[in-house]
C-alpha cells in the first residue's frame, strides 16, 4: 500500500510503569524474554511529580516517545448511600486525575514532533453510569470526556488520541485471580484476550493520519450489550 | 386529571444555600419579598461537613426535604498543556465531587419516605468533551454518569432523579456581567430565561412517577447545537 | 411568572386523526364528554395525499395549527433472518416515512406563521438496536434523526420540534388487551399512565421559546433502564 | 501470537458490486492489476431479487462468502419543506433498505458456517441529524440500527457485525470529481485515503472473536468534530 506510509512501527523499548515495583518487573521480563527491549519506572499515576518524572526518565533515554497507553482504573462497586467520600474521590484520582497527569505530559511532550499516539483505556461505565459501579462509571465518564477533548485539541496539531472502551471481562491474571470461574463460565473467548487487545493498540498506532479512530469498543464476541 | 394524583406541588418553605453569604441573602430575599418563604444556609458543596450541616439544618425545621437542586459548576477555560493540576481537580471539586456530596445526603434522607426529587443541572459540556473546556465537560460528564447511576439506583425506591442540560447562555446576573452584550447579541429570547429553567424544574418534581423524566436538554430556540 | 409571557394554551379544538375510524371517533367522543372540542378525520400517516388533506381539513377550520403530535408506529418483533423485505420496509413507511409526511406538512403550515410545537413519540429503541426490534428499532432511529434535522432547521423560525422516548409499557388499551396481565405484575404506577404522558407533551408545547426542550425521556419511576 | 489464532486472512476472489457495470469493471481491472482476483457482478442492492442473486453467485463460486461489505449511501442535501416524498424514500431505500437486504442475505449465508464478517459504512449523519441532510441522516440513522441490531444477534453466533462511523471527505473518484478544489483546501491527508480505510475494514476482519470492534469512527487528523 505504498500510497499510505505507515508510521514505521518499530519502537525501540517500551517503558512500562506502575505502582508496585514487582508486578512491573514482572510485565518487563515478559517482553525481555520474548526479545524486546523494555524499562521499568516505579511511579503512582496520581502523584503529579511522579508523573513527570516518568516522562522525564522515558525522554533521557534518548529515543522520541511515540504511543502512551493509560490503563489505571479500579473498577469498585459500593451501595451508594454508604459510600465515603474518600472512596469516590480516590476512584476519581485513580482513573481520571491520573489520565490528566499522564495524558498532559504526553502532549506537552509529543506536540513538538508533531506525532505520536495516547490511548486511553476505556469501559463500558464510561458511556453508562449504573449501581453499584456509580464512583466507577463517573470516572470513567471523566476520562472519556478528557480524551475526546484532547482528541480535538491535539489530532490538528498530529498526534492520535483515541479512547478504547473495554466492553467485557479481561482474560489476564487479575479477573482470573478475583474470580477463576468465570473464564469456564463464559467458554472460549468469552473473555478478552490481552494479545487481541494489545493488537487493536497496535492498530491504532499504526492508522494513516487521514483516517484515525478517536473511540472503538472491544467486546467477546458472545458478550450481551 | 384525577386518575394522576400529582404530588402536592405547595413546599412550605425553599432552603438557599451557597458559599457567598450576600448571593444567598439576595436569593432570600427575592423568594421573600414575592410571599414566599426562604431561608438561607452559607455552605461550600465540596465541604462534606457542611454538605450534611446543611441537610441536617434543612431537617431540622421541621418539615420533609422534598425537592433538592444542584447547581454548582464553573465554565473555565483553560489551554490544555498548561494547565495546573489544581485547576483540574478544583474543576472536578465543584461541579463532581460537590454533586456526589448533595446526592449522597439528598439520598440518604429521601430514601426512607420513598419520596421526593433530585435534580442536577447539567450542560453541553456533559455530552461531549471540547477545548478549552477540557476540565469543566470532564467534571460535567462525571456529575452527568452520577446522576444516571443515581436515577437507576433510586428511582424504583420513589426519588426522582432529574438531569438537565443546560445548552446556552443564562440570562442572568453572571453572564450579564461578565458579557454584558451577548444579550443584545442574541436578541428576544436568545438567552436562558432563568423563570423558565425554574418552570421546567418545577414541571420534572410534578412529573407523576409513571412517566419520569431523567434528561432533558434546555436551548434558546435559536442555540445552534 | 410576568417574565415569561407563555403561550396561551387554550386550543379550541383537537384534530383526531389515525386509519379507523371507529377508534379516532371514541377519542373524539372522551374529550367531547370531558367538555372540549375535537374534529376526527381518517387519515393513514403513510399516504401523501391523506396527509395533505389532514392538514387542509385542520387549516380549513379557521384556526391555526398549533400543536401537532405524531405517534403512529408498530412495535414488531420479528427474527432477522426469515424476516420479509415487506415487513421491514412497511414498519419503517409507518414510524418514519409517517413522521415524515406529517412533518412536512406540520413545517409547511407553521413556518410561516413562525410558532407552533411538533412532538414526535420516539422509544427506547430509538436509540438503540436490539433483536427482535430490528426493524422497529431501524424505523424510530430514522424518525429521531428526522426529529433533530427539523429542531435544528426550524427552531430558529420559531418551530418548537421536540422527540419524547418512551421507556416502558404504557398503560393503555392496546398493551392491556395484549398483555392483560402486565399492569399486575408491574404493580402501581409500573406501566405510563397516558395522562401522564400527554402532562408532559402539554408542558413542551407551553415550553418559553427561550429554553426549549428537544428530547426527554419518559419512563416508569421502577423500570429497569 | 500463537494464543491468538487469527482467522486466515486470504480470501481467494473479492466479489465487486454495483448498479453501473462500468464502474465495477473498473474495480475488478484494478484488483486484477495488482494479483489479487476479483470478480463483478451488476446489481441494484434496493432490489430484493439482485441482492438475493448477487449472493446466490457468490455462493456458487466454491468458495466460503466470508467479509461482506455495505457501501452504498447518497449525501443528498434539500430543504425540508420542498423535498418531495419520493426523494425522502429514495434515500432510505439506497442507505437502510439496501443494507437490509445484503445484511439479512449476508446473515443468512453465514451463520450456518458460525463465521464471517459484515461491515456497514457509516457517516457522522449516523450519530446526528442536521439540515439540509435531513433525509440522507434518517436512513444512516436507521442503517447503523440495523448494524447494532444484527451485532446483538449474530456476535454470539460467531458474525462479526461492525459499523464503521466516516466523518469527512473521502480522497476518491467521486468527491475529487464533485469538488475538485477540496483536496487542495484540506491539504495534506485531509481527506480520508481510500487505502486507509481499507486497512481499518481489513482489522476489523481479522480481530479475534474475544475482541470485536462494533463500531469505530474514522476522520482526518485534522477533521473538526
Amino acid at each position: 500500500m505504498e500510497s499510505v506510509p505507515n508510521k514505521v512501527l518499530a519502537p525501540r523499548s517500551r517503558g512500562v510503569s506502575g505502582r508496585t515495583e514487582a508486578r512491573i518487573a514482572q510485565v518487563v521480563g515478559t517482553i525481555v524474554d520474548s526479545g524486546g527491549k523494555a524499562e521499568a519506572f516505579t511511579a503512582d499515576a496520581t502523584m503529579e511529580s511522579q508523573v513527570v518524572a516518568l516522562f522525564d526518565f522515558a525522554g533521557a533515554s534518548g529515543h522520541a516517545i511515540d504511543l502512551v497507553v493509560f490503563n489505571a482504573g479500579n473498577n469498585v462497586r459500593h451501595d451508594f448511600r454508604t459510600m465515603p467520600a474518600e472512596l469516590f474521590e480516590q476512584t476519581w484520582r485513580v482513573a481520571t486525575f491520573g489520565g490528566f497527569l499522564v495524558g498532559r505530559e504526553a502532549a506537552r511532550r509529543l506536540a513538538p514532533s508533531g506525532q505520536g499516539t495516547i490511548i486511553f483505556t476505556g469501559a463500558t461505565a464510561s458511556l453508562r453510569g449504573k449501581p453499584p459501579f456509580t464512583a466507577f462509571a463517573s470516572a470513567k465518564a471523566g476520562l472519556r470526556s478528557l480524551a475526546q477533548s484532547m482528541a480535538r485539541e491535539f489530532g490538528p496539531l498530529g498526534i492520535h488520541v483515541a479512547h478504547v472502551v473495554i466492553d467485557g471481562g479481561i482474560d489476564g491474571e487479575k479477573l482470573n485471580t478475583a474470580a477463576p470461574q468465570l473464564r469456564n463460565e463464559r467458554g472460549a473467548d468469552g473473555l478478552l484476550n490481552i494479545d487481541a487487545i494489545a493488537e487493536a493498540y497496535w492498530h491504532l498506532h499504526g492508522q494513516h493520519r487521514s483516517a484515525w479512530t478517536h473511540e472503538l469498543d472491544l467486546r467477546p464476541f458472545k458478550e450481551r450489550f
